[in-house]
C-alpha cells in the first residue's frame, strides 16, 4: 500500500491525518533560513512565517470555541495572524505583513507546536468521549483543507521569494512520456455537476462545490493535454504579446502597463534564448518544451486560445471532460475513477511531494474521454467566473462566499497541490492577472 | 400612430432614422453652455464635446472605407476622438480627455453637421444606385446603435457634471401607479435565450446577443417590480453599509475605501433627512420612495439582496422572466410582445424623451409572468459576468468582444436609454463598482 | 512720456492704475474661446476662468471688510475661487479646478465687471472723503500686485493649455542685438540688500523684500547675460541629461522619472532637429539660439552650471550685481537706475505687452557692473531657498510667509511679467522641478 | 584617561580605531534576532542587515581600488548593497530593500568579518611599508565616518522596527540636572564659520564643513537649552496641531495628510494621557517632561517656534552660539573647548554608548555663551537649507554634494550619534517632514 492512498484512508484516523499534514507544512518550510520567513516580496504574497502562524491560528479559533480546557498561547499573535476574517476582529493589513519581524520564527514555531499538542489532545479526548460529532469533524476538516491551501500558497510564495534558490528536499521529476496531442470530442446534453455526497461519501468538500445541479452543454472539443511550453513558445514567437487583437481589453492594458512579454519566471538572455526558473533551478525553455506551461495569467491563457483559433473551456465543460463516464452513467471523483491519487496514476509521489510531470508522462490517469493530466500537474484556467452554484447554501461563515465575483475558476490541481487537496469538483479561483500560482490551461472549441 | 412606433418603423427609411437620432443627440446637448462641453469630472466620464465628436468620427471611419467621394473634415480630430479602437491608430488617453480645449464646440458642431450631410448624401446615393446591401446596412446600424449608447452615456456624464442643474427641456414624470410587490414563480427547464433573427427579423442586434442557445434553469422566484427607493432606504437604515456580512469582499473594500454610505447622488442633511439629485432637481427621498432605486453599484445590489434573504438573478433568469410566453411557446422581443415600445406600454414619451416612472406606473407592459417595468425604467444588475454565449462569433472587429470579462451584465434599459436602444435580449455591461449609470435591480430567489 | 512710465506714475492716480491693470487682465484673455477658460491641463495649472474670478475675489474680500455699501455678487463663487487662504474658509482643492464648468465664463465676466464698478466707486468715494489712508492704500496695492502675479500665471497657464496656438494680439519681438558674453567681477564685502523705503518711497513692495539687512559676500564673477538657447543646446548635445554627475540627487531622480531630455516645450523631430513652441508658434531652436533659454527647472539650471564649471548665484549676489552702484554708493531699484522700466531700457513695450528679447537686444538697461537683461527677459534661478530675511515681520496675514521653505528664489522678471510687477528686490519663488514658468538663469563663479 | 578621549586619540592608531568602530557596529546589532535584520518598515528605513553589509561594501570599494592583494568576497553582494552611488553601478531600489532575504545575516556577517581582516591587513601593511599617505588616510577616515553615520541610522531604523522592544545592553540615563531655561544674547558682526584645519588639525571633517568663510550676523537671542517634552506638550495642549496659522503651507498639508497630532512614537491613551516609546520602553510623557523633545520634523519645530513667538536659528547662528569664545577670540571645536567629548562634559558614556540626558543634566559642557546640551543630546533643526558654503570644493566624488537642496541642516548630534561622529561644525541634513531621527530643536529670536 503506498503512502498517498494511506493518507487518503487516514481520514478515518483524524489524529494521524492531522499529524501528517502538519509534518508536511514543516517539510515545505524546512529549507528556509530564518530571514526567508519574514520577507514579503509583493502585496499578494505573505511571509512564510505568517502562513505558519496563520494556519495554526485557525485551529486556535476552533479550540477557543469548542475546547473548554484550551489555554491560549499568546494574545499577541491574534492581530498579525488574522488575514481577512472580519468576524474575528480587525484583520492585519495584507500589504504590511512584511514590515514586522516579531513574533520571531522560533516563537511562531513554538505556537505551531502548542497548537499541535492542543489539537491532538482535544481530538483524542473527543474521540474517547464520543464527542467528535459530524459538525466538529467538518470544522476540523475545514481547518485541514485550509492548511492544504496555505501549503500550496507557501510553495508559490517561497518561489516568488527565492526563485531558483528554493530546493524542496524530496522533489522529483517524472521521466518524459509519450508525446500526445489533439482534441477529444465531448457530446452535449444535460450534465450534472458538483460534489455529490451520495456518490462519494461525507469526505470533506467545500461548500462552493455544492449542490449538484444541472447544466446544459452543447457538443464541444477539448485538448487532450495541457498547453506545453513548446506550444506557448510559438505564441511568443508569433508576436503574441505585441498584437492587441488576441487580447481582452483589460488584458491588453495589463500587458502594456506591466510590460509583460512571457510567463512569470521566464527571461530571455542576450542571444534571445529563453530560460525559466523553478524548483530545479534555472532551465533552458528548450529543455522543457514538453512540460505544461505554468505561471500564466487568465489574460495570457485567453490570448493564447484566441491566437490558436480556440477558446477556454467553461468549468462545466472541464468537469464533464474530467468526470463523466458514459459507460457507467456516473461521475468519477478523479479522472481515473474514485480512488485517491497514487503514484501509478498521477504525479503525487509516495513521499507526499510532488513531481514535475512532462506531457504524456503517465497515461494511467486518463479520464473516460481520454484527457490526460487533468489533476495534479497545473491548475487550468476556465472561462467561468467564480460564482455560487444554483441553490448554493453557505456552509461556513465568511469562508468562500465573500470571494464570489471578479475571479476566474481554475480546475485540476497543480504539482504544488497537497495530497487530498483537490478532486474533479474542486473550484480554485484567482484574479485574471494573477500568475505567481502554478497556473496553466488547456483549450476547448465549439463542435 | 405614435412617434415611437413610427421611429421603430422608420428603420425602413434609413435616412429619416439617421436624421431623427442625430437630432436626438443635439436635443440632449441643447441645454449645455460651451464650458460644460469640455470638462471631465472623473476618469470614467467623457466631456460632452468628446461624445459629440466621437459618434461622428464613427461614421467618418465608415465613409472613409465605403464612400469614394467622401471628403475628410480635418485630420486634427482623429487622435482626440478615437477612444479605444487600436485598429484605427493609437487611442487618446481616456483620463486626459478633459485636458484639451480644442477643437472648440463650434468646430465640433461643424464636424457633426459635415458628417450629417455626408452620411445623408451617401445613403441616398446608395439607395438610388441600389448599393445599400445588407453588409452596409448592418455597418450603419452599428453606427446608429453606437450613437444610441453614447446618447445614454451623455445623459450619465452630464448628470455627473451638472448634477441637479441639468434640465432636459421635454422631460416628464409619469403619475404614480398602483403600488405592487411580491415575487412571481418561474418554472425551470431548458430555456432558449439570445436574439433570434427567425423570430424577429434582421433588425439590428449586437453580436453578443447571439447565437440562440439552450440553458438549463431550475425553478426560481423573481421580484415583480424593481427594488424601490423605499425598499433601499430600509437597508440603509438597518446599517446595511456598516455590516460586512452582507458584502462581497471586494464590495466591502470598496465601501470602506470610497466611504460609500448611500447610492450616488444621495446625501443626508444635518437632520438625517436623505436627498437625491436628478434631472428634476434636488428631491427628498421620502418624496420618491415609490420610484426604482438607481445609481447603485453591483456590490450594493448584491449586498441588498443578501440582506433581504434573496439573491440577484442570472441573465438567463432575467431573460426568461421578461421574454417567455408559456401560452405561445415563443419568446417576445419585449416584455409585452414584439411591438416596439410606445407610450401605452412603457415610459418612452412620444417626444422620444424618457419619463421617470414610479413603481406600478403602468401595467400595460407586463411580461407573461407578470413582471413590470423590465424595460425602460432602470438597468438591472444580474449576477452574470459579461462573457460570450456558446458558439459566439464576433460580428464586428474590436467592438464588443474585447470587453468580455470583469464586467457584469445589466438588462432592461433605463429611462436614459434611447428609443430603439434596448430589447429583452440586450446585454449591457459595466464594472461592479460603477454607478454613475442609471442602474438598479430586482431580486430573485431559489424556489 | 511713454506709456510704461506713465503707468508707473499712475500710482498717484489709483483708480486709473486699477483700470489699466484690469484691462490688461482682459487683454491677456481676449484670444481665448470659452472652452479654453475651463480646462485644467495639470495639477499646477489653473483654468483661465479661475484666475479671472480669483483676482476679483481678492477685491471682494477687501470690500466686504472695508466697504459698508458693498453688495456681494453671489455666494456661489466663494468656495471655487478661494485657492489657499484658510483664513477665508476651506479652499477648493487645487487639482480639481478643471472638473467644474460653472459658473460660466459669462457669469465670471459679470462678476469681474461687478468688482470693477465696486472698486472704482469705493476708491473714488474714499478719495473724496479723504478716507484712503496708508493702510487701505497698502491693501489695495497688495490686491493689484496679486493680480499682476496672476496675469503672469495666466500667461504660463494659457501657454500650457494652447502651446503654440496662443497668439497675444500685440506681442512683438525685439531685433537681435550685439551678441555679448563673458562674466563680470563683483567685489565682495558687506552688502545691504532688501527694499528700502527711504530710498524708493512707499511704493508697494512685498513684505518678504524687507527689511534691509547686511550680508557678507566674497568676491565673485557673474555672467554678463543669461544663458542662451545656443549655450544650453551644447549642454544637451554633450549628453548633459544622461550624465548623473552634473545633477543633484533629487534632480537626477526627476530626470529619470519624468523622462526629461530638454526644456519644456522643446521637441526633437525625426532628424534630430530641435523645435520650441512659444507665443510666436513652433520655431526651430537653431533660429532662436541667441535668445535666453526659458522653461528650465532649478535642477536643469544647477546641472548646466556644474557642467559649465560654474555655479548659480545666491540671491544676494544677484541683487548686488543688479543694484549696486559703486560710484554713488547707493543701490538702484532697477539695473539702470530708479526710473520705471520703459521701452528704451527694457523689453516692456509701450502697449504694456512684453517683447521677446534676444541676447544683447538693448544695452541701455545694463547694471553698474555691466550685466544685461537682468529684469524683464526671464526669471533667473538663484541657489537660495525662499526664506525670510533677518528680522522679517509679516506684513500681511497668510500671504507670503506660509510659502517659506522648499522653494527657490528667482530674480529679475520675465517677458511675461506685467508692468510694475518686478524690481531688483523682487523675490519670486517656485519649486525646484517647476518649469512651466518663464524661467532661465545666469551663472556665477567663485573669484 | 577615559575611553572616549582615548578613542579620539586613537586616530593616531588607525587600526585600533577601525577595530573599535567595527565592534561598536556589532554592539548595536547584538540584541537583534535574525528576523529583525531583514525587515523594512518604511521606504526611508533600511533593514539592519543592509546597513551591516553596506558599511562593509564601502571598504570593499576602497580595497578594490587600492589593494592589489584584495580578494573580493562575492559579487552577489554588490547590487544589493549599493545604495545610491551611480559611479559604482546601478543602485538597488531603496524602497525594495526589504523584499530580499538573501544574502542571509550569517553570510553578511561573514562578509563583515572578511572586510575586517582585509582592512586590518591592508592598513598594517601600508603602515609598515610607509604607504599610508594622506590621501589614503583621508579615504579610510571617510569610510569610518560613513560607518558612524550608518551606526546612527541603525539606531533610528531599529527603533522604527522594534519601537519599545529594542534594549541596547549598556544604555543609561543620566540623573536629572538643575532645570534651566531662558535665552542668551549673542552679539552680531562678522563671524567666521566652518571647519578650520589650522585650528583643529587634519582630523577628518566632511568637505561640506569647509571652507571657513565669513557671514554677517545681527544680534540675536538663542535658547539656553533645547525645547523639552514639557514645553512641547503645552504647544499640543494649546491646539498647536489644529491651527494652520502656526504652520508653513507644506507643513500644514503634511499634518493634514498624515494626520499628525504629536511627535513620532507618542500616543495618547483613552484618558488623554500621553506616552512615548524609546529604548527604555513605553514611558508616560509626564515622567519625561524635563527631557529634550525628539522625533519632531522641521515643520513641527517651525510651528512650535512661531507659536512661541520665536523662530529657528540659522546654522550660522547656531554655530556661533556653540563655538565662539569672545575671550580668546577663537572658535572651539566643541561647546566646551577643543577636547574630545568625555563623560564629564557630555552624555557620551565610557562604554561608548549614549545616555539619555535630561535638561540641565550636566553643566560642564556649556558653550562660552552659556548654551547647554548643544552636542550629543538631540540633533537641532536650523532654518538653513543644506547648501554648499561659498567656495566649496567637493572633496569626494558623489558623496555629499549631490544631496544639496531640499533638505534642512541639523546641528549638534544626538544621543544616537557615535563617538567622534560630531562637532560644532558638523552639518547633518534631513528633509523637512522626516522625524524618525533623534531630532529636536532650540529657538532663536531677533534682538
Amino acid at each position: 500500500m503506498n503512502t498517498t492512498t494511506s493518507i487518503f484512508e487516514s481520514k478515518k484516523d483524524i489524529v494521524r491525518y492531522f499529524e501528517q499534514l502538519r509534518t508536511q507544512t514543516l517539510n515545505i518550510l524546512r529549507p528556509l533560513e530564518p530571514e526567508d520567513y519574514v520577507v514579503q516580496t509583493a502585496f499578494f504574497m505573505s511571509p512564510p512565517r505568517w502562513h505558519m502562524g496563520h494556519v495554526s491560528w485557525f485551529y486556535d479559533q476552533l479550540l477557543r470555541r469548542h475546547d473548554r480546557e484550551y489555554r491560549q498561547f499568546s494574545k499577541d499573535f491574534d492581530h498579525y495572524l488574522n488575514y481577512y476574517y472580519y468576524s474575528f476582529g480587525r484583520p492585519f493589513e495584507k500589504g504590511s505583513r512584511g514590515t514586522v519581524s516579531r513574533p520571531t520564527v522560533a516563537e511562531t514555531r513554538e505556537y505551531f507546536e502548542h497548537i499541535n499538542r492542543s489539537v491532538i489532545r482535544f481530538l483524542r479526548q473527543a474521540q474517547e468521549q464520543n464527542k467528535l460529532n459530524d459538525e466538529l469533524r467538518r470544522l476540523f476538516f475545514l481547518a485541514f483543507q485550509h492548511e492544504f491551501q496555505h501549503q500550496e500558497l507557501l510553495v508559490y510564495d517561497i518561489q516568488h521569494l527565492l526563485q531558483d534558490k528554493y530546493r524542496p528536499p524530496e522533489m522529483k521529476q517524472l521521466p518524459a512520456g509519450k508525446p500526445v496531442g489533439g482534441m477529444v470530442k465531448i457530446p452535449g446534453g444535460i450534465f450534472e455537476m458538483g460534489y455529490n455526497p451520495q456518490l462519494w461519501g461525507n469526505n470533506f468538500c467545500y461548500d462552493v462545490e455544492m449542490p449538484v445541479h444541472k447544466v446544459w452543454l452543447d457538443d464541444f472539443f477539448i485538448d487532450r493535454v495541457p498547453v506545453s511550453n513548446g506550444d506557448y513558445l510559438q505564441f511568443i514567437e508569433d508576436d503574441g504579446y505585441e498584437n492587441f487583437r488576441h487580447w481582452l481589453s483589460d488584458g491588453w492594458e495589463w500587458v502594456q502597463n506591466e510590460k509583460i512579454v512571457a510567463p512569470l519566471y521566464w527571461e530571455q538572455d542576450g542571444n534571445g534564448e529563453w530560460y525559466r526558473s523553478d524548483f530545479r533551478g534555472r532551465l533552458a525553455v528548450k529543455d522543457t518544451l514538453n512540460e505544461p506551461v505554468v505561471h500564466v495569467s487568465f489574460y495570457e491563457a485567453w490570448a493564447y486560445a484566441r491566437w490558436a483559433g480556440k477558446r477556454l473551456p467553461t468549468e462545466a465543460e472541464w468537469e464533464k471532460a474530467a468526470a463523466w463516464d458514459e459507460d457507467s452513467g456516473k461521475r468519477r471523483l478523479f479522472p481515473w475513477g474514485n480512488d485517491a491519487p497514487d503514484a501509478r496514476k498521477t504525479n503525487l509521489l509516495e513521499s507526499g511531494y510532488w513531481a514535475v510531470c512532462p506531457i504524456g508522462a503517465f497515461s494511467a490517469g486518463v479520464s473516460y474521454y481520454g484527457c490526460q493530466q487533468m489533476v495534479g500537474d497545473t491548475w487550468e484556467w476556465t472561462s467561468s467566473e467564480f460564482m455560487p452554484y444554483p441553490k448554493f447554501k453557505a456552509g461556513f461563515v465568511e469562508y468562500n462566499e465573500k470571494w464570489f465575483g471578479n475571479q476566474k475558476v481554475l480546475r485540476g490541481g497543480s504539482f504544488g497541490t497537497p495530497m487530498d487537496g483537490t478532486r474533479n469538483t474542486y473550484r480554485n479561483f484567482f484574479r485574471p492577472p494573477e500568475r505567481w500560482l502554478l497556473s496553466g490551461f488547456r483549450c476547448a472549441k465549439d463542435a
